[in-house]
């Protein structure tokens, strides 16, 4: 049980021990029914396959636990399914397949809905950018080194905390989610069943296996970093400016000193992104992946994208409810007219483009996609 | 819930919410006991407020989220505690406290068991060494760069895995874990109930508030970084001998390959030492902590500490593992006689060093300093 | 003087004080040019701007030091040049500029010339793969944790080497380094001279400006990951298997064991790493740069930058240099034919995505774009 | 050439090439000259070698650069070293001696005189924390997560700036630098004249040779990283006070706004500070150095830890000067008595601990250790 604040309800549902083992049976059924498809396994076995992963596994954690005596989750789970298959479907489960194909894929998977999730975050924090118009004209200090340097309007800082926000949405939605499947040594590639089997789990069929190259893994990971920097650049900057009374937002209380106004969805949006930064090295610095198949930097990895996943969504979480209750105190400065001017153009241009990304919901499932295109 | 590779049983017992809200608790009732000890509040109100933190509290959970609302868990755990006490003994709970001073003293607690822990399971992983002997003389050929070197026996091995436990050991047992307590601005010291209050807890007396400075805090995740790069460079040296054949170990399987004797628990010291210094960089390498309170690299610590536990748990666990089921494959080598013998009295020093410090259980707690000395 | 073994001659002749001073020029000059061409300065301003620019700064490191005396180098340069210009063109020196345009508008040059060196190393590794054909079919034995696994053929191994590196020079070429302009507070932007100057740079003209949003430099920093991560699995590679004589290369000498064959290029390629991942985690997980100018987050690139480039470079030099004496010795086992012909498949789709990349040279600096198109 | 504001102009001197190759022939030197004074070799080849290695190198930086040619800067030393001896004197010197033990060695002696200088710029920043007498009573308001607290005097501050460079110091001064000596494996230890050349080298004989356990030089980072820590927190708190004009420092310039006042030493102090830890982590958070000597993870110290040196002292060199410069602005608070006592108490006891710290000169090296018992 991690602390709540680092988390957010959904995503926590997202990598529970239940959702990992169900993500492993949905990986083992759909290869089997793609086999089938193209005719690698029989259809009857694929049909046995399915039936027995759709049922619930009834000790999710305990399965955890077994697999670190065998080495992976796959193992004991492939025990299970056997015992609860004909000899005949058996032998066609897992057909040509590694334990690590079932492991990524799976954790593919949970990515998607990850994605899925931090997108709707970040679409209703920039929602909440977007709902302070009353503000924009409100004359403001900027400060560059924390000192006071030239007076400008709120549509400044608007702009500024708004424009990378659509970027960093963007790159969320432009990443691919690959299918493993290299089998033992990363020999199998380029099957047509693979292509079924992606096409069915709305993943992207990459050519060459990634058993050892996990630059897939690391490109979902520095998108996450993207939007988790923008949250806690925001996040940041609101903590300072409320230190004066520059803004203010929903406080939180204090049992020695009644009158504090605490930030405390801004100091959670940081902690939670002080906490994503560390466990992300753990990924995007990790050690090579050795030879063939990883002595632990592969299995760090179990460990540590849900919890990347949990602290990232948590630090969006955050400063969205922060900007939800945001409030702008005017400063006492009058704008230079020019400068009124060039912020209020920044801010049209950067709500022009923002406004049509945030209004969209994108799909990263097949879930997801076959709702939006029915 | 995070993969139980990642921690072990005890540990994750030591982090549940309850434990943590149970501290709390416990930190709660120490000072108003203290304080009344020292004549600062009444005696009858140290009594009521012992009794009521003294009962479970029902949805740790809860608890949790709720400090978020307000800023910390122990806000609503005030207002808990205030409910079910006299308006008389509630004017005394809590007296001249901060947040931080109950929320820093209840870790410090959680932290005592943590390395009591740890202590066992590095001592159960040199007990294991130590009971190396047959293969004491057996020749290897040891490697610099990899790369085949000179002759030796193992004994020179032995040696080296095992001097620094026994350093990480002492660094272990040297550390000390410090009261907070300083009030709202970290200007309260040196008060007789603090004393008072430490020595109920068996914690240090630190005279000078740590809010803001957190080496205590660091000094114990250095420590713990000790042990866990001791676990790291064994777990790490026996899945490189066992690649070869130069040692065995209990082995997992493998869905693909029957014959495969992956080295299951060195991989998992390896995954989990990985994620143990990514963690622990979130607090050692933490950004300052600001003025008088931390807006969030405080808080990281609310999530990164346990996970640093735990990962620190398990990388020692998995390598006692490992060790514990130890075989040493004589390699096909004489060993010229000065080598033999320089290993075998570098060997026999470092267990003379080791085996009193392995023998003996230190008392880290109040609990275990009560039976040791009893 | 850093270690010579952690940069290549070329990389550290792009981060000389020296060259840094001359890029802050080059900029300075430009600026004046463009705001010539567009009409906003007098031309007989930019033409004496210019001329000063072009002359060599004689006393560099003495500039960076005088810098930090007043905050950045960009201060104690411009006093220099308005002491060298008449007073009507110093009236139209650095208009409406801020030090932070200059000094991330030079860094910019600067990568771009570490991104054309590192795909010329990148290429040269490339290259010495695939040189490797009298290889391609030599048996080897794959290893997954270490084990061994199964008997493929060498060309699965150099598939698996060759892709992610055509991919990560992909990654590179794909990158693009933009201007900064934002003037004081980042209210500046969209200017018809920002685009002349940039075209003049042949640099990108990014519209919103990035004195706090620091992705720009964070994906080159990311791009450069992931080649140094493709080096270094390679580079592990072949220290763990030349330690049982599965490949030899250039070795080094030992002072104390004469038979030793050291792998000293893949060493060299693996420290590297390790320090550039180590410098890179400064710039891409910094703390926030806040408000409107960052204290001190900003100022660290100017120190890591180039020591992440030099660390880049030598970790791709090395692993160029490894791959160039790189010889197969064959294992004795004997390859399954549908196993031997689909690691020769892979590697021929590999390798025909490789080719017309390893082959091309891709500008990225003016000069080069020139050279190409000319 | 790094950039000026990441270094010092002493620490710089510690670790340029000819210092570097000067540790080297100082340790063999010192070898061969303990050696012989315990009987292992004649006297005529020491002071042969002796006089040999005495000589100014010619062109370190070649050295460095041919070291990578053959694996270690040792080995064309050794050559070169035996090109100027007699026969008989050149089969005496490096007697049983491993390249690690002489760059281990060399960098412990470069690491006492790193620990001399940061030790004289934590004195001198801490005198000028004493040296703010005139200010020590005057009202200031504290703050917690940046919000506005309680009102109380700087002395409150003063104690908890002061008190932790105390413990920093103190630490800094109980580190040991092991002389290092192992052999090719490992397995020399002991010998009489180990301690002999620890002694002539103001070196701990560490019984146990250390080529692969790190914790002797990660002990030095940590010892080194706390102060960092210190001075960063400092650091950090007078840029956020400067930024209200709480307190006032000496200022940097600005190109675009004449008004400015930036506080550029507390800026480069949490520059340094960010490159710093990034780099210490590339020693503290390495992967294990694998069976008996390592392939990388060794070589990366000779990058990183003249830069982690030199960021140390650039971080509290800043600092220092910052607070050399340092005035206090009186907030238009009143302070409770019972407040202002207490501050003052606390910065009384803090006061009289680091009093006599900050007036010793502590020995580092022999020749400052001869000089203090002179």
């Amino acid at each position: 049980m991690i602390d709540p604040g680092f988390t957010t309800v959904e995503m926590s549902a997202v990598f529970t021990s239940a959702e990992r083992v169900r993500s492993l049976l949905r990986v083992e059924a759909t290869l089997a029914r793609s086999q089938a498809i193209d005719g690698v396994i029989p259809a009857a076995a694929a049909d046995e396959i399915e039936r027995v992963c759709a049922a619930e596994y009834l000790d999710p954690e305990q399965l955890l636990v077994d697999g670190w005596e065998q080495g992976t989750p796959v193992l004991p789970l492939l025990d299970y399914l056997r015992g609860n298959l004909s000899a005949e479907s058996a032998a066609h489960l897992h057909y040509l397949a590694t334990t690590q194909d079932i492991v990524d894929t799976a954790m593919m998977l949970q990515l998607q809905r990850t994605f899925s999730h931090l997108d709707q975050l970040a679409c209703s924090a920039g929602r909440a950018l977007q709902q302070q118009q009353a503000f924009r004209s409100t004359p403001i200090m900027t400060r560059t080194f924390l000192q006071p340097a030239e007076a400008s309007s709120y549509d400044l800082r608007l702009a500024h905390w708004l424009s990378p926000l659509t970027d960093a949405i963007e790159v969320l939605r432009s990443q691919t989610f690959p299918l493993q499947f290299g089998g033992a040594i990363g020999d199998r590639f380029g099957q047509k069943w693979t292509l079924t089997m992606a096409n069915q789990l709305f993943l992207h069929p990459r050519f060459v296996p990634w058993h050892t190259d996990r630059t897939p893994v690391i490109d979902l990971m520095q998108a996450m970093a993207q939007l988790v920097r923008w949250a806690a650049k925001v996040a940041n900057d609101l903590v300072l400016l409320a230190s004066n009374g520059e803004v203010a937002m929903r406080a939180g209380g204090s049992t020695a000193m009644a009158h504090k106004r605490n930030p405390i969805d801004g100091i959670r949006s940081l902690a939670a992104a002080q906490s994503f930064h560390a466990l992300a090295n753990a990924i995007t610095t990790s050690g090579p992946h050795e030879l063939e198949r990883a002595s632990g930097a592969w299995h760090a990895e179990w460990f540590a994208i849900p919890l990347i996943a949990q602290t990232a969504a948590a630090t969006v979480d955050a400063v969205g409810r922060a900007l939800a209750s945001l409030t702008i105190a005017p400063a006492d400065v009058v704008v230079p007219p020019g400068r009124a001017e060039s912020a209020t153009e920044l801010a049209r241009v950067v709500f022009e483009r923002a406004n049509p990304i945030l209004s969209t919901q994108h799909p990263y499932t097949k879930e997801e996609n076959e709702r939006l295109t029915a």
